[in-house]
């Protein structure tokens, strides 16, 4: 147990929108930042634009143009990190730290030329190593970066969060650690499970699920980034003290729950073609179309047929309900279906784990818990990880609640 | 006199905070800029922040810290040119024009490392003469540019102007409109003089007088910036239709009147240090503690003195007084001078004009006009083309309308 490691700990802290919001939060963060300094770590801080400036200047865009052009959008928004970053950096500054912040094309972040969901293709980190070998803190605007011809080029909503991890795998960072407005990752959403508690530890597979169905802590994509290139992850809270949740890879001697937790998602539609042909190539025959239309298609069910026709089942978001009925009715013609149906009251409740593919019988336990509430299951869908199903709209709440209880999720699944 | 020339026309365009102060004006700029290039124009644009955004930024700033870093301070209001850059290019795009906006270090706008006021050294050409062989319009951000270790910097105040006309200097543009909230260049401040005309055409000289006498149309450093490049200049009304004033070269053809304006400045102030020695040197022993302490000095008068001792007056800006008062009270110790004076309630009123050069009696033209208002002169100076008089306060507007009158400036002194 050394005290004064010969190698300092370096960590990533990535704070989001509203840990920056106001010039007094902007000053706790600086606190917490100079906090980690005097510690003896080194730094790099990643922020996102102040709360509120994103969509104000979005605002401004659809007040000029309808359309508007990608490669300008990128230019107007990359500016709210801009003023984050370099109040920061004051901030720090003036606490007597040295600090210099950096747009992503001063990092040089790169990425490909995908307008407003551009993609990180690498990272220099020559001048980040430099600083912290100079005890300068750098300050690194989230969400941009730069494409080879020199343009702006931004990673869509939650992109800071991935500039963060692939900061910090760049740099090998010891831990990326997200600031947010929660304390951690919990086994349930809070506003719905009274007791639902927190998770100290959960795999990047698991978040996965927990973060793209709904538990909007971490954007998906910087989960998928740091499992791939195995940087440690913690959410914890800007506010707080706690130590928040460690998303990390599976060890073997983890005291693993079979379940983590419970995720929904409300914005669900369902849609359905009846009596279809039962042939092969008819899949995508139905989902094409949808996917020309750029609409993402989430859960697909096709029930075996009888007499050569079947029935064909697949959820969107709901804000795509009307266009992809508008799809259906064409393909149906085309393909000489009975009917197609659709609802867009329904929602989809999830449960998560990596402990369930030992676990026999987590799906019984799922539907009897249902059942108990006489809930209607609508659809199921499952993998390695994750059993979900639709209910209706207005069982959301109780059928979270029935399951999270079926599971004893609200004592904490680890003990630390 | 051919009607359609093989080589187009080439303008850089700029407008001010006002000029893209909200979306309405941003489309009434794009409506001006598509007229041009339907005309058959090319166009580069430059660009202010919108109107109150820098106010906003450096309010945000002083909220963070009471010394602000400089390099930061150029990241921070750097941010405000990107955000209507990118809504411009929107506006021209809606219509149907090919645009791009560049961001200073994008251009590659080269500048020294003096944060918060650069000097453009180098402007790179290239993307900017393809954009416009191409049909595509660049719209520059103003005011910011990239040192050579890719730091941000800045101009300062009004070096939207400057690079302006640095822009049309390196493309080689035949005239650089500066689009502003006044229809042009007028022989006095209309809201003092009611019946000052509008001035046609000016000099590059009789310009930066005027701007550095208070006349806020044109930055100074553009003026002189144009005139050393010999890039005609011309301030023109964003709002209206009118042709402005073109501020060019004096031409021996030129018909030029002997004044062109009269300039003022309320902000000055003046001190005097009384029955100092009569010696070498002595100015410098006076100034070098007021130049070492960053205090502009503006006139300097130095009488010829009486039995070895002499006056010594000179102004500064009125914000500097109490500063300039102070440092004197040690110099005069120092010197062994009688006495130290001050006056902060003091204006200045010049006659501006290339004419003036070949003319006797211009400056008893002006002294006679004060003296039939009872004006006392406090101080006199005077330049090549221009006279200076401080005066009280309070006379002010008194002494712009009598010189005003006096020189018959209510009639255009260019007719064309």
């Amino acid at each position: 147990m050394s005290e004064s490691p010969e190698v300092a700990t370096r960590y990533v802290h990535k704070y989001g929108g509203t840990s920056v919001g106001s010039v007094e939060r902007i000053h706790a963060v600086a606190d917490r930042v100079a906090r980690s300094l005097e510690a003896g770590q080194q730094v790099v801080v990643v922020l996102s634009a102040m709360a509120g400036e994103t969509d104000r200047l979005e605002g401004l865009a659809r007040e000029v143009a309808e359309e508007i052009a990608p490669r300008e959008r990128d230019v107007l928004l990359s500016s709210g990190e801009q003023v984050s970053i370099a109040l920061l950096a004051m901030a720090l500054i003036k606490r007597g730290f040295a600090a210099r912040s950096y747009l992503g094309w001063q990092v040089r972040i790169l990425t490909d030329d995908a307008h407003t969901r551009a993609r990180i293709e690498h990272i220099d980190t020559d001048a980040l190593n430099d600083d912290l070998a100079n005890g300068v803190t750098p300050i690194i605007a989230g969400f941009q970066g730069i494409d080879t011809r020199g343009n702006m080029t931004t990673f869509g909503r939650g992109g800071s969060d991935t500039t963060a991890v692939a900061v910090a795998a760049a740099i090998g960072a010891d831990e990326c650690r997200i600031y947010t407005d929660v304390d951690g990752v919990h086994t349930a959403d809070p506003r719905i499970v009274e007791n639902a508690s927190m998770l100290h530890v959960v795999t990047f597979e698991e978040m996965l699920e927990l973060a793209s169905l709904g538990s909007k802590v971490l954007h998906p994509r910087a989960v998928e980034f740091a499992g791939k290139y195995g940087v440690p992850l913690r959410v914890l809270s800007s506010f707080g003290d706690g130590d928040g949740t460690l998303i990390t890879t599976e060890e073997n001697d983890m005291e693993q729950p079979v379940v983590s937790g419970i995720a929904y998602s409300r914005d669900e539609a369902k849609l359905t073609l009846l009596g279809v042909p039962d042939v092969p190539g008819i899949a995508s025959k139905i989902l094409g179309p949808i996917a020309d239309a750029n609409i993402e298609v989430d859960m697909i069910v096709q029930n075996v047929g009888a007499d050569g026709s079947t029935d064909f089942t697949f959820t969107v978001k709901r804000e795509d309900f009307v266009r992809a009925l508008e799809l259906l009715e064409a393909v149906k013609a085309d393909l000489d279906a009975r009917s197609v149906e659709g609802d867009n009251h329904i929602v989809k409740v999830s449960v998560v784990g990596v402990g369930m593919r030992s676990h026999a019988g987590v799906a019984t336990r799922m539907f009897d818990a249902l059942a108990a509430e006489n809930i209607n299951i609508r659809m199921i869908s499952t993998s390695e990880i994750k059993i979900s199903v639709v209910v209706d709209e207005r069982y959301l709440e109780l059928a979270v609640r029935a399951i999270h209880a079926a599971f004893d999720l609200s004592d904490p699944p680890v003990k630390d």
